[in-house]
């Protein structure tokens, strides 16, 4: 067989870019978990229909299906081959396939609440960090296979919530030390919006043009707002709506007076207000009330949120939001919650783009024993041993050969210091410890090899 | 839609359990680590071809593979239908499916090197824990998806390696204080046996046999060698083998004797007393050389282990051995190495029946504050906030209500202490503060509540 290759989409992770990956999930698990959120797995499969229909029609067909297993049975070829026939389709057969790989960790996370409501103490906190996969047409910055991040709370309608939840990204980027703007708006002053352009009914049409303001610029989302049906009078609404900036006190003045007293305006400027004036500590992050943010997903109806690195280019690196209804659509009803979710592959591209990973993430062996002979060796896995218990990792060159193919092992893979005890050494109960980055070679007794501060 | 369920064989784990699991993960990692090995991870998917043929044909079938994405096209319905006619005869079709989800994390890490073998520093010393996914049956103790955790060491000869990895396998053991017995073999001991009892081509013969030896005794291997064409001379050579027993040095010198001069024989005894008279520190675990062990798989050519839990009824929770050549099959010839694994599993039911997981390991929220307004809530966030900081996993409870409904709050997320600031203790910059365990309440200062040690 020729070189193998690996799936189009998908990426092998050697050891340095694996502990700056853990660098960052660390970080963020330890900082959920100060929160007092709880760790959750799930599988990496699921029964197709717990999927199918949650993303719609687009989502649907980036689900990786999984083959049934043992369709070799010509017995019921006919069968499997009509089976087949309904996959041809687009339709979903049971006979061919009936499992498939996660999409995202939100409808796993809904199918476990749902499974198990009636055990979990409300209001329940979740954390949960874990790949999933979409057949996506791979391109730079896009992969088949991706870690998603998210906490979520589920069970409360409280506005503590959200608080707690933009205090925890700006805990999370401070330890990170990426200074990040988190943006926050609310699905009810949208609503309030709509209602004064128009009425409810265009809420929709309103969210799906004014989240394309970033991409397409102004002109274009009114351009887009005509071909929904707005009049010009409600565009022009729109439009000192979008325009709306200053400082989060004067941008508020400013919406305050656009909507009136519409009740849902009136109540999303609430929530943001009272979200800004929580005594949260937001170190190097800004704070930021942005009306123009919409996110995409329809069933966010309460806060939201978006998270972008300063000084780097680079969408979004975190967002989330207020949901009413998490498990209807498995049988469990009215059960709001609000979450958030961090994207580290941006988050990664970020760090390294500003070079802000810090060196000593990575870890690697800390000492080489140069490999002299069997008696020698004895002595240097004694003396290795007990490093290894003081928390030191360290290395034996696995065989007797030339000093310096020793000395370039050690040199590849970073190996900070290396230490020779060769036959005099062994004798007079020495060694010959050597850091490589200074030069500097010193013999000093086994005993104090123990006690050095690597 | 009606309460959903998760695919047989697969598992949902809820915080205790995940920190459990961590704890062994964590703990085999660190080791891991000090030894020198560092981490790699793969994507779940692999090519088909990069799986298919490398398991045998019982391993083939129970590979999960996965459908492509885009068969609903009118125009490529007949060749789809045919494509999906091979699958059915058992053959593979790329137009139906091209990647399957990874089976072991061998033939993935094997793929790995090949790819990267030039850029690679040797020896190759890498770890890899991540989850494979089988098709088996579902039953107790055997899933659908499982995590494997595998240490190896390419493009080394050396028996230095064979030690290390025994020292690591004790190391681990004695840290997750669970005596284990850890026997090894040489296949090179085994080749030795089939050319003293009929030569070489009844090695796998013989190797099949004495695999059983656990399962079915020693009668039926014997019935088993009949069955395969050994005369009764060759079958009392085998069971004065499998019968040697004693110390590990009178074993050795059993095994001398029976052998005689057999050139592998003499090979294999030499690797089994130079890991034996290495100075590694077993702790609380046995090394054992046990010549009955075989390991099923053909690929080992030298040391073999398996490790087993002391007073547990289990099988083995970790294998491995020596073999001369990964990644011959994917171009790459003579690259020979050593590896083991742990089987997280089983290793995880050993220490839940021997009541072995710490307490401390079972990490959640130490402190939650009490809501009770908002004056006194903007103070117990700023208070924790600063325990947050100090590493004190702290909650405020989302909504003011009953403090009983707040108490069992704390109670059911075993939350150690709980911190009342109430009007009276806002006045007074104070706080009331309750260990739920002993019941003991005090009132202390608010700068006090941060140097308290929790």
């Amino acid at each position: 067989m020729s070189k193998p290759t690996i799936p189009q989409g998908t990426r092998d992770f050697n050891a340095a870019i694996v502990q700056k990956r853990n660098y960052i999930f660390n970080t963020i698990r330890t900082v959920f978990e100060l929160y007092g959120f709880e760790p959750l797995e799930t599988p990496a499969m699921e029964n197709l229909e717990t999927l199918m229909g949650k993303y719609g029609e687009e989502g649907d067909k980036l689900i990786f299906k999984i083959l049934n297993n043992g369709l070799d049975n010509p017995a019921k070829k006919e069968q499997l081959l009509a089976d087949f026939d309904k996959i041809l389709s687009g339709k979903n057969n049971k006979g061919i396939t009936e499992r498939a790989l996660r999409y995202d960790l939100t409808i796993p996370f809904a199918r476990y609440v749902a499974m198990n409501y009636g055990s979990l103490t409300l209001p329940y906190k979740r954390y949960q960090i874990q790949p999933v996969w979409r057949a996506d047409r791979p391109q730079k910055g896009r992969y088949r296979e991706f870690y998603q991040c998210d906490a979520d709370v589920v069970g409360s309608n409280s506005l503590l919530n959200e608080i707690e939840l933009t205090s925890l990204y700006a805990t999370v980027f401070n330890r990170l030390n990426l200074p990040v703007s988190i943006s926050i708006n609310s699905r009810k002053i949208l609503a309030g919006l709509a209602e004064v352009c128009g009425g409810s009914n265009q809420l929709i049409n309103i969210t799906i043009a004014i989240d394309k303001l970033d991409k397409i610029g102004l002109e274009k989302v009114k351009e887009e707002l005509v071909t929904r049906g707005l009049s010009n009078e409600q565009i022009n609404t729109i439009e000192q709506y979008l325009l709306i900036s200053g400082t989060n006190e004067s941008k508020l003045a400013q919406l305050k007076k656009l909507l009136g007293n519409n009740e849902n305006g009136l109540a999303g400027i609430e929530e943001i207000e009272q979200v800004l004036n929580y005594p949260i500590e937001t170190g190097n992050c800004n704070l930021v009330a942005d009306f123009t943010l919409a996110r995409g997903l329809n069933y966010y109806t309460g806060i939201i949120f978006e998270v972008k690195a300063i000084g780097a280019q680079m969408g979004s690196i975190g967002g989330g939001g207020r949901y009413d209804d998490l498990t209807g659509l498995f049988g469990v009803p009215n059960v709001p919650g609000v979450g958030i979710s961090f994207g580290v592959d941006r988050i990664y591209d970020v760090l390294e783009e500003l070079k802000l990973f810090p060196e000593a993430i990575q870890r690697s062996t800390k000492i080489l024993f140069f490999n002299l002979g069997k008696a020698e060796c004895n002595k240097a896995f004694e003396l290795m041993q007990q490093l290894r218990q003081s928390g030191i990792a360290s290395e034996l060159f696995h065989e007797q050969t030339k000093l310096d193919k020793q000395f370039k092992y050690a040199e590849k893979k970073s190996i900070p210091y290396i230490v020779i005890i060769g036959t005099k050494e062994l004798e007079e109960g020495n060694c010959n410890i050597k850091n490589i980055e200074t030069g500097e070679q010193k013999t000093i007794s086994q005993a104090q090899l123990l006690q050095e501060l690597f």
